[in-house]
């Protein structure tokens, strides 16, 4: 089995899937996140087909981006993927995101964890290969996700109930509709006028179909802090940094 | 230039992109729609691109979409698309979808009008060759959508705001919302035992970012009828058929 160490998908940003201003919603660039680490644990044969074999499956637990612009309509962009590490339990895996010259426009790091589906618990990887985990020791010069603190009581704070098209096949929410919700919190002309410099999102807790979250938000400055709490227990945790859109 | 009468793209569903029952959802069969539509108008020089030098772009306005089956997670599927017909004002868009094994699963039929951007009616297409256009007469054996009828007065009823992420590059709701909203009225429950056998969607009037709209539905014995209003004015209309999910 020829296991590649790294692996690149080429894309362009179609017009239907770029946002209000004509760029690539960090939604998306989550969901390229997400589909890149498939194909690659795929081709590395540690993905879902071999994965659940053992009724284990990969879940995300951390994810940091960082993007200096993103891609505009009609542009071509890639995301290349690669493990940093890996142990029995979870897997670092790295990215680097670049425009159609070849520039690097972002990286992204992701904390992947192996869960046992029947008991919902950390399930253990020792049963597959060493060779199935190819590290590569490529630069990704942005830092780990930080500790989020807990959130001010005087925190803005709405609440949202989860549907349908929120649920993915793990019958968990989808971890797109998590960063929807808390990106939903601000209008349309904060967006106009501000990029997402970087994301942290925590995963701490899953949440289900017909569950009920308090989206609370504290901002200072250009950064915000985000939580999603089910009662008094935090669910998703967030940090934003914005920039002014130039 | 080289105008391809007919145009596919192949694509695996992975894991992340799977509903709740393991299969690809209807607004990911959507999304597909419109890309290959995208890709198809790149290729025939009637794109984005091309179309945004006059200001005019391509608006979906009906779309009927009749599956079989949907395909699971890790299989091959494509969708091929063609154009049945067109005028200077709009273009009929059809639909082939094919599992893995290259069987037929679906059909779908699409309208497209070209908008004006700047007047926000429909556009003249007259100044575009009649050349990129090429029609094809390859079998679409689905009706094409219905009118719609008006819902009657004891239809269950819910409201709801569009927020950031729900509004696309023309500034109004993304297709894909109107439907997740119209989805999202069932339970994870009615999901888990049901399929869309059939759908139609009809666009009237645009929806923008901050308004309100009720969800009407009315359902008698497997079909749906649905209608996102904006105070007594119809923005979408659906009809959607149901069958048991064997």
């Amino acid at each position: 089995m020829n296991r590649p160490t790294e692996y690149t998908h080429k894309y362009t940003l179609t017009a239907g899937e770029s946002n209000a201003c004509g760029r690539m919603p960090l939604t998306l660039v989550t969901e390229r996140i997400i589909e890149v680490a498939t194909e690659h644990a795929n081709a590395l044969g540690i993905g879902y087909a071999a994965l659940i074999t053992r009724n284990i499956g990969w879940v995300l637990s951390r994810l940091s981006i960082e993007m200096t612009r993103y891609p505009i309509i009609n542009e071509e962009y890639s995301f290349t993927t690669w493990i940093e590490s890996y142990n029995r339990h979870f897997s670092e895996r790295n990215f680097a995101i670049h425009d159609g010259s070849g520039a690097i426009i972002g990286y992204a790091r992701t904390v992947w964890v192996a869960m046992d589906f029947a008991s919902r618990t950390v399930a253990d990887l020792t049963a597959f290969e060493r060779e199935a985990f190819p590290t590569a020791d490529l630069p990704c010069p942005i830092p780990k996700a930080p500790r989020i603190s807990p959130l001010p009581p005087e925190a803005e704070n709405e609440s949202y109930t989860f549907r349908y098209c929120d649920i993915d096949f793990n019958r968990h929410v989808n971890t797109v509709r998590y960063l929807e919700l808390i990106l939903n919190h601000w209008p349309l002309e904060h967006h106009d006028r501000h990029i997402v410099r970087r994301l942290d999102l925590m995963f701490h807790h899953e949440c289900r179909f017909g569950e009920t979250v308090r989206l609370l938000v504290s901002t200072d400055g250009d950064t915000s802090l985000c939580e999603l709490a089910k009662g008094s227990e935090r669910a998703i945790g967030a940090k934003i940094c914005w920039a002014p859109l130039s």
